[in-house]
């Protein structure tokens, strides 16, 4: 019987590396895993209390297909207090998770048969998802000549040939961590409303970044200085037509929980509003009163601790790029990665970390998965938990890879 | 900007009808609300201590895409508990609610352009995603005089013009609650693998059925006996080709918590399993943990207590449809709903809804959304409540309804 072609999604080569790290300690053999794009720690104290309290209290049913109301105010008043920028509680539509929110994005945003930019690198679940909903995926190959981010000249010679529809940005991108400028972000965005392009922003880094107003600084050397009172990122919640996708799951690593937003533009609400119902009947209840709980004062403090944390380890990775042999790394302005060039090895990306994880016990993601033409150069490791064990790890590989000469 | 095109999803009318009776209960009138289709009792005890239990526990981060290994292994023993079936736990994929396991299943098994027949009446998030998903609804109109289900016969008259791709189909039904019988579910899974045509089998009511073995019979009357000890209707999971979609939210009365399944044939597994990935990342943890719960006998027994709760709420429904001037109901298999012809009230169901909400303070909900047809003549009760309150909202339609003359 026939199996969807659209459905055929290539392997994460992240997989293979997972597979053999739990064979490895399946055996015995410890594993330092600096793959997974996952905070270490849980959701702050506050979080948990609030869903100890919902668990405790009543019937969890369906909510509302776009959110509690509760939630959805105490995000706009979220966009206040960190972007000075009014967001209309109405136009928030949480969601399953990010993943939950692109998918609504891409459906009420464009049909089957559109044209969607995608950043080349970047998170391989954008261009999955819109192949698979029909789309053509146009690639936007990003290079450490831009900084890893579009401009508004690529843009232009992108549509020298044939229009697109929708333009999808990060920032901090992953596995980059790169950051648009302000002003660059604002320029893509006027371009986007003039170009009749709908621009997804996708913001779920927002929170964690280092060096606030150092954007593009690659930081190197830095113990760089925690944002600690605000995204530390531009928005592009202030622009006409644009979509921006946030969640829960990184700042305030709550990532099993499954829970993220949308900021809709007017036009989209109605559509969302009718098909989320259809798509999920609603986010997860329990998820959802337990958020609440994570716009308070200390729930806030103890995510701003975590990112204290990062910027630790981060600085432990930054310090010795040179004794690892990585080149030219992505500026991490924010998010928890560095992704750097690793050719040196005389090994691509694949090899490379199936080699580092059996020769030396340390698990990193091969940059394939998130650039199938140029991601044979680099890795993603990922500096979401604490410096000590960062440190052990960039010891194994630095051992490692003065072994291979 | 564009909207998309295929996210134009037709409102539900029972919102409005929410609208109306959220409005009514504000201005200090009450409403009886026989229109969720959700159970008003909330999750089983053993359920909530396991939850409680791993939110105490520790991290809350991502599981596998496909679900905890222990979740799938639980769901893969309660096939062999309910129905005798050998399940590989290799084949369940764990999925954000049985909506999260519809677009799964969807996607992997139908392309762009695919046609996939749906019965009328019937849910309306199975027309919609299809459509969404760009898929091509083919109508399969099912009324009383077919039970409102399919047969082999009416498939042959079907594809007599042009072939499907894929069958959507459920028992016990929402709204009608109708069963098919084993008989003829075998018959028309035997159809489909001859066809080529994927079967979608939706069991997300399983376990709460009415007069075991009494398939079919429209039990009016009847205070009718309760299974207790099985899903009480026939599955499609030993179909060599099908899909089944399951669901903790109808039986266990876990609603918000969002999780579901689908049995899936064995070369459906490695697309869903990728596809979930870039989907959803992962079920809800917490839900997930809960759930494992779910399976234990005490568990089982405050499900089943529920769906004893259910079959006096129906009994008071059934006994009474001539008072009412119902006629013609669907066979109430199992589910919770009565989906009954109102017509002799002169009324369209859309406008007997609103003025029996107006008028007499009990929400129901229109045929139409299930049924953009032929729906204008029905509507659907939902009896998933205690019996008293059933009784009160029956004596006040019975009233209302005598008003008419």
């Amino acid at each position: 019987m026939k199996v969807a072609a659209r459905s055929q999604v290539p392997p994460f080569a992240v997989m293979e590396v997972i597979a053999a790290a739990n064979a490895r300690r399946a055996a015995g053999a410890d594993v330092l895993n600096l793959c997974a794009g996952e905070p270490s720690g849980g959701a702050p104290a506050a979080v948990r209390e609030a869903a100890a309290a919902a668990l405790a209290g009543g019937s969890l049913g369906y909510t509302e297909a776009l959110g509690m109301p509760a939630l959805r105010a105490e995000i706009a008043a979220h966009y206040r207090r960190w972007y000075g920028v009014e967001v209309d509680p109405g136009s928030v539509a949480v969601t399953t998770g990010a993943s939950g929110g692109f998918v609504l994005a891409f459906l009420t945003a464009f049909d089957v048969g559109d044209r969607v930019a995608v950043v080349r690198p970047g998170y391989p679940a954008y261009r999955n998802l819109i192949t698979a909903l029909g789309c053509e995926v146009v690639d936007v190959p990003c290079g450490p000549e831009v900084r890893f981010q579009p401009t508004v000249e690529l843009l232009d010679a992108l549509v020298a040939d044939a229009p697109i529809d929708g333009l999808v940005l990060a920032g901090p991108a992953n596995p980059t961590g790169t950051l648009v400028e302000p002003a660059v972000l604002a320029a893509i965005a006027a371009w986007c409303e003039a170009h009749d392009v709908r621009l997804v922003s996708d913001e779920i880094y927002h929170g964690i970044t280092y060096g606030a107003g150092e954007v593009g600084s690659t930081g190197a050397g830095s113990g760089a200085a925690v944002s600690g009172h605000g995204a530390g990122a531009p928005t592009a919640a202030t622009s006409d037509g644009a979509l921006v996708v946030g969640s829960f799951s990184k700042y305030w690593a709550m990532t099993g929980w499954r829970l993220g937003w949308l900021l809709l533009p007017p036009d989209l609400v109605a559509p969302v509003d009718a098909l989320a119902g259809n798509l999920a009947l609603c986010p997860p209840t329990l998820s959802q009163h337990a958020a609440v709980a994570a716009f308070t004062p200390e729930a806030y403090a103890a995510a701003d601790a975590n990112v204290a944390t990062y910027a630790r380890s981060r600085a432990v990775v930054l310090d010795r790029l040179a004794e690892l042999g990585w080149r030219d790394p992505a500026p991490a302005d924010g998010a928890f990665y560095v992704y750097a060039d690793v050719s040196s090895s005389g090994l691509d990306s694949v090899t490379y970390c199936a080699r580092l994880l059996d020769e030396a016990g340390v698990a990193l993601t091969p940059g394939t998965d998130f650039d199938p033409v140029d991601g044979g150069t680099r890795v993603r490791l990922s500096f979401a938990t604490t410096p000590d064990v960062v440190a052990a790890a960039v010891d194994r590989i630095a051992g490692w890879r003065a072994g291979l000469g």
